[in-house]
């Protein structure tokens, strides 16, 4: 059905030969090399330094749990003590799905240009959530299926119009999927400057099908256990939904790259998830990973650079069963556990404040000696 | 040991007779009465109304979790739509524990009266967190064993210097639980006017030994079940403080109400918690509670007044084991678990926002008609 050329820069898609786009030919491995090229492993401050200086301060040691653990990532990401995580940054990518013709969403495709519009005019969920944090909102049309040029609040830097259906060729060609990485890795860029952080979510309707066969791919655990309901399936859609994962992932048993598993069964707004990861990191900011969506995104982008790792932060468990499948692959645990199933950086953008604060606890607490306050009595 | 005279205002203690503070003397059982007049059931909003609506903005129906659950809870204290929840007040009540000599703490008792004077100065860990947070802090001194009235930015209302030993007799007289919820209530009442929303915590070395204890005289679950290891004591302090806490629960097997539990093995903290519940709760402001000791308190709240507990909100999921015995008793479910175990309010400050981003969904989110954006197909 399908074969790739020895460039992997145009695919052949059920016997019809997709030629990229002439303005990406440029595109290449070169385009991955700089995303990650000046990444370094963060570690400003050293583990032991910083849980050393945490037992000094004015609580019973390890008594602040997983707030203590953020604050060593936090530390070693910005420097101990972190400064304030104030200038908050939630990016929205948006993308359609070829393969939402099948039947495995409970909402038409239309859906995902509709909330574009709501988004930019503040009335979805992100919105409110992010007003309610100190979060500004950036939405970005990396493959919306519709014109949004005109929508003020959509950053325009669309790749292409949706995806093709990944459930019987790639989704993306190779050049395609490396500059929405490019894209992605732009619009981060561009900000980093006056952004202390980052929350990544994205809208696409039919995407949970596109993170679940880039999930299943990265990781080699089966569809079954990836595959969710999302934005609400019924039993049949789930079946059809695991059916055709299957049917995908036939063709990259054996990938050679993430690029390759992106451009098969991903999406155009997870490679800009990718893309806004890795520079993020290089730009030495956190990052604070959504749910099913954007966490399928960093599996494949610590492929990419394993030091990402390090500077990422998981904010939420989401529903999806597979989200639990991701963040244990990447050894993250996540902070809310709110039964969220939502995106659009919902949840990434409901755990900032629990940043801030662990942030907040090393730069402003007491110690023992300095306040005066006596230790554990020796028992 | 143990009796009490017929008006249960004065106490007789290893034969010793407990004269209550003459100033005390008039307070009674109009002090209680005065507390809970006036609490009204929540329900400016209805619950159907509030779901109905919820399922009408557009994200995929139920997909917020337990924010929307949240978001009912808040339509219904609040109105539909809540308020900005901005005006936040941590209050931190104080207060030392007679049975601290008891070797049940891993901290020597002058740890109280140091941590108030650490958290005057802004470098304790509610200190760190409220600033992260948008919250101001008040620290109350009810019952510390130590002279605070000349430090700056801790609110003198002392009913007395520390709880009597509860391993031996009761903690306090009537007449002090009842002064100690007064004040509580009266710094909830003074203040409700320009906040928002309350989130309760406390501090006193020995507490969660009292909290333990009217925990189980509250649930009837054996003291096992709610015995923890507090700031972190060895397993001969842990044996230690569950046999004195069985015994003193010896004098309370059938108590006439929860004014004799919090007396008998309670805390001024614990009983000025309780009052402040009612008040914030009367004046119409949902009360966030933090770890352990506030939800034992909560657990004697609603015995006053049931429809107290549609006004609490559970913040976190402490490590002390006793807290999912009471979150269970008053059927709350949290919204975070960090496994933190410090007190202080720390918990509840941290789920500040995660309130106002649920008041900020119904206020904020636009309705699938609104935003013209389509529903789910219908399969």
């Amino acid at each position: 059905m399908t074969e790739r050329d020895s460039t992997r820069a145009s695919t052949i898609v059920d016997g019809r030969t997709v030629t990229p786009d002439p303005r990406l030919a440029h595109y290449s491995a070169a385009v991955l090399a700089d995303l990650i090229s000046g990444m370094r492993p963060p570690g400003r401050a050293t583990v032991p330094a910083v849980r050393a200086r945490l037992d000094r301060l004015t609580k019973p040691r390890g008594s602040l749990g997983a707030l203590e653990d953020l604050a060593v990532r936090l530390a070693r990401i910005y420097g101990d003590p972190p400064p304030p995580l104030r200038r908050r940054m939630v990016i929205v990518f948006a993308g359609d799905h070829g393969v939402a013709v099948r039947g495995v969403s409970a909402y038409p495709a239309e859906v995902t240009a509709q909330m574009c519009r709501n988004f930019a005019a503040g009335g979805a969920a992100i919105n409110a959530i992010a007003r309610a944090v100190g979060a500004t909102v950036v939405i970005a049309d990396v493959g919306v299926d519709a014109e949004l040029e005109n929508v003020t609040g959509v950053v325009a830097c669309k790749v292409r119009r949706g995806t093709r259906d990944l459930s019987v060729g790639p989704a993306m060609t190779r050049a395609e999927t490396l500059e929405a990485m490019r894209v992605g890795a732009e619009l981060v860029s561009e900000r980093a400057a006056s952004i202390d952080i980052f929350a990544l979510g994205e809208m696409g309707i039919g995407n949970t099908t596109a993170a679940a066969a880039v999930t299943a791919a990265l990781t080699g655990v089966p569809a079954d256990a990836v595959v969710g309901t999302g934005t609400g399936i019924d039993a049949a859609q789930w079946v059809r939904k695991r059916r055709l994962i299957d049917h995908a992932l036939e063709r990259i048993t054996t990938p050679a790259d993430s690029v390759e598993v992106l451009s098969e069964v991903g999406g155009l707004e997870i490679a800009a998830l990718v893309g806004a990861m890795l520079a993020a990191a290089r730009a030495g900011r956190a990052v604070v990973l959504d749910g099913f969506i954007s966490t399928a995104a960093a599996l494949a982008a610590v492929q990419f650079c394993p030091h990402l790792s390090d500077y990422l932060v998981a904010s939420h468990r989401s529903v999806e069963p597979g989200h639990t499948v991701q963040l244990n692959a990447l050894g993250l645990v996540p902070l809310l556990d709110l039964r969220l199933r939502l995106g659009e950086g919902t949840g990434a953008a409901l755990a900032l404040p629990v940043l801030e604060a662990a942030a907040g606890v090393l730069r402003d607490m007491a110690t023992f000696e300095g306040a005066d306050v006596s230790g554990p009595e020796s028992t």
